[in-house]
């Protein structure tokens, strides 16, 4: 039998307000972001784990759980299902018995991104979407452009100049309108924002579409599947625009009325660079919502985000389940990426390495615990960062030598 | 049951000399490369297709043909199982109803360099190596660089001067040494050939040690069990040291000898760029053997070998399957790059797309036919040469406006 979505409306989670799921919609009236909803009895009824542990090693195997009605609208690189590795040495050498990193940089677009573009831009065109316009601080644009150029969708990304080069050559080859401008992703956004308006384009910015987060929320699927649905204790990610975190918490949430995990949820961190972290400050004063950061500034460019729309979404999450915030600069995140790569042999980008500096921290003050089992968020690979090192190789003719060093 | 390795031996497929697996070895007494032989007869008692169907998305799901023993020895990144992908839009354009890629740039150090260097480093744990080295054209040396990382076994790594600056950034981020030469892939290998008889180093040159191609060949192995065991009808590959599709050819033969494919086997076709051919010339020629080709050069650098040292074992592959090679220009692949990232998303390194190219010659010469299932291999990311395309954007001011084009 053929697997169908149990998708059914979409919700507001600040006033409650309801949507037609087969309207296109951007954010509620009210001004917060739009959130999916599942019928998750008939899902719970419809689907087994057991049946689950038989499908393509795709996101798409979450189906019943994703907002996509139609098969033939599925627009697919072939995303998901990326590995949870242990982290033996790092982990022993800070007294963890298990740490693991989930790597994400082995996803189509390399990083976390393309799961968000493709269930995004696939229920783009089941909505009959021609035109998007999105900002970016650029992993974002260049999964968002190659999707969309998949599904015979016009994309306009706008961009900070400063975002990696790799990103604009990605958004270039998949033939999409690409602009930059001097500033932040805010400033990106307020462009966008204004096109939409008057050219009546689709709003494809973070959290402004409700289905980009129903990608990402395959990540919580998937963490749940590969750990045989007994969820890690520690949980930390690296938060910008924060959809992610919220996406694993959505996930888990809905893992729970379906049955199929229990009541513990793990204690969900929130890692943000010391540059740039609203979230932490937030946190720090106990308070529900962020403010925009000035002047923000980080190496780990995808996390320079001053004020997240969804903001008082991952807040809520760090909250319920018990979790923190952790800022950590930027040479304590190219300290971390080096001895990953070195020691472990895994190259991620700044942003998952920022996750592994703050496990540092958190085990110092005895936050984590050597028996809790703690995974790490990389959001992508580090080959789309080549400029976080320095080559310093001697150059040699062919008729010199090498010795050990 | 723990699955186990029914690898029995190594033998030399020139002169027929077999050497005890458990022991390291390089090439054969003749001068040729081994290859490793499995007790196929007991591994067919041992696993089904059934049974595969169940296992973990990583190419240890073959475990009993590949040739690590231990599972402790396993140095894994979570490499393997990745998408083929339909590239609909343009097989309609050039009249072929079945036109896919498999998109190995979804792989850890995102290229197929990632299955080898799994598999070779794995091997060469359990041999127990302390040092190895390597020339490579860039990709390669990524790869063995991080998964030596992760063994903790030092490597040294010498590749041209004109190599992906990526590369050269992944091979510093391992921590490994680095070495640069002033020439070509040859002249590297020259360097590595001195330095490991003087210092009785791990030769893990391609083809020199044996395990690398077993790790290439779960490429052959996973296009099978995708298809449902019935194999396209062309695979096309593009072809510099070779051992991708010697792999591919290997797994094939095994497959047919444990009975889960049958007689038919896929026409493998040898792509090379015109300004590096050596092995298409020879099969115009009618040769077994390959000659050096002088002043080479081609964008797509992976593929710039002027002699392989398995050249035999691809002509064979291609002799012996209905094969053909064919050469194309380095503007028809950068054309094809562009094509397939603006009309299908698939972002391929300029290798995979001169696969592409190809099709569209062997489509006009009818050697290719309409019906033909016809399989391209991508061996990395687009993004690991950002140099391909040139970025061309708008630079805005945040108060801007950005207009439909």
């Amino acid at each position: 039998m053929t697997p169908k979505s149990f998708f059914s409306h979409l919700e507001c989670p600040k006033c409650g307000q309801t949507y037609d799921p087969d309207q296109p919609h951007q954010l509620c009236r009210c001004g917060s972001p739009l959130l999916a909803r599942y019928d998750l009895v008939k899902a719970a009824a419809a689907l087994s784990r057991h049946e689950l542990a038989r499908r393509e090693p795709t996101l798409w195997r979450y189906r019943e759980l994703l907002p996509v009605r139609d098969e033939a609208n599925i627009v697919t690189l072939g995303e998901g299902m990326t590995p949870i590795l242990p982290l033996a040495t790092l982990g022993e050498r800070l007294g963890l018995r298990q740490l693991f990193v989930k790597d994400e940089g082995i996803l189509p677009t390399g990083t976390f991104k393309a799961r968000g573009a493709a269930v995004g831009v696939s229920r783009a065109k089941e909505l009959g979407i021609d035109v998007l316009a999105m900002p970016t601080n650029g992993n974002a644009g260049g999964a968002w452009a190659l999707y969309a150029a998949r599904a015979g969708i016009e994309a306009y990304i706008v961009m900070p100049e400063g975002a990696p080069d790799i990103t604009k050559v990605e958004v270039a080859a998949a033939g999409a309108h690409l602009h930059l401008v001097r500033g932040l992703i805010s400033d990106a956004g307020k462009i966008v924002g204004r096109a939409v308006a008057r050219h009546k384009w689709y709003d494809a910015s973070t959290l402004k579409e409700p289905y980009r987060i129903e990608g990402k929320k395959t990540m919580g699927l998937e963490i749940a599947e590969q750990f045989g649905w007994e969820v890690p204790d520690v949980i930390l990610y690296p938060t910008g625009g924060g959809v992610g975190i919220i996406g694993i918490y959505k996930a888990l949430r809905e893992l729970q009325e379906l049955g199929w995990i229990g009541e513990k949820l793990p204690r969900l961190v929130a890692v943000q660079a010391s540059g740039c972290a609203p979230i932490v400050k937030a946190w720090e004063e106990k308070k529900k919502e962020s403010a925009f950061w000035e002047q923000s500034s980080t190496v780990a460019f995808g996390i320079n985000v001053p004020k997240a729309l969804g903001d008082f979404l991952v807040l809520e999450a760090v909250y319920e389940t018990g979790g923190c915030t952790v800022a950590v600069d930027d040479e304590e995140i190219l300290h971390a990426q080096r001895q990953l790569a070195a020691v472990e042999g895994v190259y991620l980008c700044p942003e998952g390495a920022a996750t592994f500096a703050a496990v540092k921290k958190l085990s110092a003050q005895k936050w984590i615990h050597p028996d809790d089992k703690v995974l790490l968020l990389n959001t992508g690979a580090g080959l789309k960062y080549p400029d976080s090192f320095r080559i310093d190789a001697p150059v040699l003719d062919p008729d010199e030598e090498i010795w050990p060093s």
